[in-house]
């Protein structure tokens, strides 16, 4: 049996259906732009195999494990790293089982999509995962894996990526990067500049982390014109790697247009950790139009991604540590949370600034109408939870009315797990061709124009928005 | 005239339609499990007739008399009794007319497919009731309520009811549970705890509640160590008239956890009065998390209804009292708010607390996040508002990429107007069949597992949930 | 070629697109009814030609001019007049062309059906507009643009407008509108009465205002009762030029239902300038209470356009003024917010008050439970960002479950775009149709009532609502 029905995710009724196919079959083979993720380029600069299918599909995979934790398995029992004491070795096949039995908690989730896709295209599986085949496909994968064809540079070049970018930390001396770049492979995989360890007073190690900043920038970062020229440094040689963007993830979309003076008297605090809960924000805020305008000097995108209660679970944090499945959304102003910051820069036409929410309830009341009026602002995909066919239906519905295709930017997988990349850039064009056949079914759109649109929010959007 | 087109609910593209009715017909005919509602023992443990149509279809239903009201009709020719001055006697026939003369307000509804539901499958009506019709469906209604036939219990049989769920207060001595279960029918009808009156310091007679609470249980329920205890007790005789569950609606869903000195001086400044509005709220929450722990040693259900501002018209509420359709909904925070007793409880796995919410907004942004990692948490039916078609068709598509079908927990019907069970039961399958068949036809889930699935939907996860 | 698909916006199975075929053409051709809007009087005063393409169609036009803002083009190279500094003239023709270079901006928007529905049954162009045919497309327009055919009295005629009304401020002296009345022509075009500088203490020069309040009506408005009194003066002076509603447009939907000697102190505060930001909005939300009791005496409909963060942009709003696209929605509450004016007059069956969001998430948790319970409240239809295809269909969806179709009022077109309202009045109606085909074919609503509620989705409640 086909695991993947190849019509998936196209509107049921005939004609839609059949033009949502033609769509979609012209972008099908289109390269895969991944202008943001968090793969591990130490994968590609090391060229290892895989460890295992434990540690390929359900380890690094959160989305996998707090599902079947959901349901009453433990973390510790599906191979998740203690990190408050020493972690028990778990047979990666145990891991494997237990995944098998709770495969069908995944019924109806974008997981089982990207799940199956994997299983099938990657690996020539064709039943379904579950308790009575566990075993078997398990040694399928993992025979597999142990050969050439499956090691990440050639899954990459299998899987048509024309363009993989990682996110790295400002004090990140991308070795792996450098490593790529000095194999006889150029994938290429590309760096972003992720500098919330020297930006957030909150994060662990605040002033030791500036230090190193100075360190390794040449800049005396004590001062707030060092500081800011250490990130003006850091910024230019993370793009000697290829970057062309700069990632920030806050609490809040929260933004703030200060005078230099009393920008800098909360940088002062900050590094004495005298700094308010109140004032560490507002630099947070401060920060983000800092990044903004250095955009403007070198070009970098500035992506923000906003509105994700992380760690909600104390246990879970001091046992197993961040990213663990338990960061929940919550309720995100952007409208005036964003107005500092665009009031500084908003009305530029060569800065790009990208949106991500997991509130929808901002789409089509703040987003949407934001980005259909400043030059600056464009919105990023469906995000997280949001990375699905509803979800980008939802998107697409809620935001094209008021901004169009064009103030939006593509696709991003946003993904640690490799196999999925496919599958996620799969459900993509699936899901907006669906979605254009229906405007044209209805009247909203010409199918000539619903080509052009599909060709662009498949691969010609994200190369504009991120410069490459 | 059939009043029911028998293929309602299900899609419009005849594959899909057809897919959705062979799923409906698999669970059409399963026993109806109502977990959680507000029919009242009384007419089962006397069965006495029906009074007549009005007292039947419009006097107890605030779905239906407020409709009514908000064009244009007065509470009071609705036969509404008031609270405040004598209730003066309406003509039930009159009534009715005043129902068939707005029955075209229903349009769209789900009000009208209840009651065209009730009204055909219950009644044998086959003409849509209005102005010409009024007297001739009243008398043959009427005729109906004085045979056996339609006494409770025998419709109670009628409707296929395998379990009914009454809720009780903590005070009520469950007289009608207790001449229940002495009698020769045994339904069963089942009682659940709600112990509002004994636990919100803002309740009417709340200090004078807890005294007769003490007096019940035989626990000094003026310290704080007697009040749990008489929780206890109260929880352990509900559960001797089939209690598996408890429920609680507060206006928001804050919990605590407060060490035991807090929630104990907070305790004893609510029993003198002497309490402010926060604090009162803050022991509401920290009662949620009581409940919580008690339910860890019991074994009960713990039920969060949470997110109704009660009697927003003062003007009714003084005329005509509670739960009279003048209740609105608000935003309501899940995140911020179960974080407390999600620290106490939530990674518990032998405890199932169930989250309804009257907040569209929180179900793919809170809710399915929340419910998709803590193995404690499930999420309840639409609720309200919601208990229809667009609203479960909304909840399935915002939840369930996100936690799955098996982190809910099949219907509720939630109501006061015994007709309308089996109608309820019937859109919630028939909505969910169409959703299931929408995932099938558009590849997102696997036929066989449909069957599955729409059978857990039916009746497993109930019976689950509620420990049945 | 047809610009306008003939099955645009019905659902795409046969059956159902057959239904909503038959019900939009059972309603098509009926009058409009624009019982709310922004036309300007002086159009059809003076009958004058409009003077060129740009200025019918870019220049008046901020869903059009944003848009292309957003993409990059300029105000000013758009000739939106500047405000700051005295404004240079741009060539027509330039304007049109940029419009025309960025028309693929509009695909997916309202605007494109807005725009190609004008093109093609006002003007009768059969190619999309785009850079090759832009200056072909504007000769056409601009020579029909000079023949009687095409001036506003006669596209008023051609339009089929039953009623149009527009919105004046309290000081305005109406002297277009007693212009049409003195004429040979007929419209009929009304006014609407919108007292925002005479109610709102921050408008500019409120107190000025305040004075020639009182010049123009003959009352002390110095004094509280002197001020209610113009109120009422002016509002009957409004009434003699046909109108049958305020007008009112709050940041949030605040209401009070303040005592006579609190609600006095406050005036005497605004008038002197003496009051407090929290204080003016208190003023703003009792004056909307003043104005349903005046409701309540002279029969005047209240609209409450609430929600709206008007001028998010200060360079755009220092350099070109309001109404330039840059307003952006944020989250409102109304069901704290009207509660004192509901207090007041709510459950008054002779007032109709009509509520406008801007944030989608109150449909169904607070408006529809509002007006599906209150006697005086009313939804007016989505507004602004949510008058399109996607817009109505959630608005519908959201709302009817709950309160029905005949807690709604029909359609507004809300714009000052002229040639846009037929087709806006078209999309409506489409809509709609395309709604009850949907509920018709799937059993949710009987064909027969289905076309009773598009006559009154499409003219009746109009016409009921603004008691015309």
């Amino acid at each position: 049996m086909l695991l993947c029905d190849p019509d998936r995710l196209f509107p049921t009724e005939q004609k839609s259906r059949g033009l949502a196919r033609a769509l979609y079959e012209s972008v099908a083979d289109l390269p895969i732009i991944s202008p943001h993720g968090h793969c591990d380029p130490r994968w590609f600069a090391e060229n290892d195999r895989f460890p295992n299918p434990a540690e390929l599909f359900v380890i690094p995979d959160h989305y996998v494990f707090r599902m079947l934790v959901s349901q009453g398995v433990s973390m510790a029992d599906l191979g998740i790293p203690r990190v408050d004491v020493g972690s028990v070795h778990v047979d990666p096949r145990e891991i494997w089982r237990r995944f098998a039995d709770g495969y069908h908690l995944f019924r109806g989730t974008p997981s089982s999509m990207w799940l199956d896709h994997s299983f099938q295209f990657v690996f020539g599986v064709n039943e379904v995962l579950g308790p009575e085949n566990a075993d078997a496909i398990y040694d399928d994968i993992e025979s597999k894996l142990s050969t050439p064809e499956y090691r990440p540079r050639a899954l990459f070049d299998t899987f048509n990526i024309e363009l993989l970018a990682t996110t790295e930390g400002a004090l990140d001396d991308l070795r792996w990067h450098r490593k790529i770049r000095d194999s006889d492979w150029n994938g290429p995989v590309v760096t972003t500049y992720r500098p919330d360890a020297v930006v957030d007073p909150d994060f662990e190690g605040f002033s030791d982390n500036v230090v190193r900043f100075g360190e390794i920038t040449g800049e005396d970062t004590q001062s707030w014109a060092g500081y800011l020229n250490a990130h003006r440094k850091r910024r230019a040689y993370f793009k000697t790697f290829g970057a062309t963007a700069s990632d920030h993830g806050h609490l809040t979309a929260r933004t703030e247009n200060l005078n230099e003076g009393d920008a800098e008297a909360l940088f002062a605090k900050a590094l004495t950790g005298t700094i308010s809960a109140e004032e560490a924000d507002a630099f947070r805020g401060q920060m983000l139009t800092e990044m903004a305008r250095m955009s403007l000097e070198d070009g970098l995108t500035l992506q923000i991604h906003a509105g994700s209660r992380r760690n909600h679970s104390a246990q879970i944090f001091t046992q197993f540590g961040r990213d663990k499945g338990f960061d929940i959304p919550g309720p995100t102003d952007y409208v005036a949370s964003l107005r500092p910051m665009l009031d500084a820069v908003g009305m530029e036409q060569n800065l790009t600034i990208i949106l991500f929410t997991l509130d929808e309830t901002v789409y089509s009341r703040e987003l949407a109408p934001l980005a259909g009026a400043y030059p600056a602002l464009k919105l990023g995909p469906p995000w997280w939870f949001f990375d699905s066919y509803e979800g980008i239906k939802r998107f697409r519905e809620a935001t094209t009315e008021t901004c169009g295709f064009y103030n939006t930017v593509g696709f991003n997988d946003d993904t640690r797990a490799f196999c999925s990349i496919p599958a996620r850039h799969d459900v993509s064009r699936r899901s907006d061709s669906a979605y254009l056949a229906t405007l044209v079914a209805t009247g909203r759109l010409r199918e000539a124009e619903a080509f052009e649109v599909a060709q662009d929010l498949a691969y010609g959007l994200a190369k504009s928005a991120y410069n490459l």
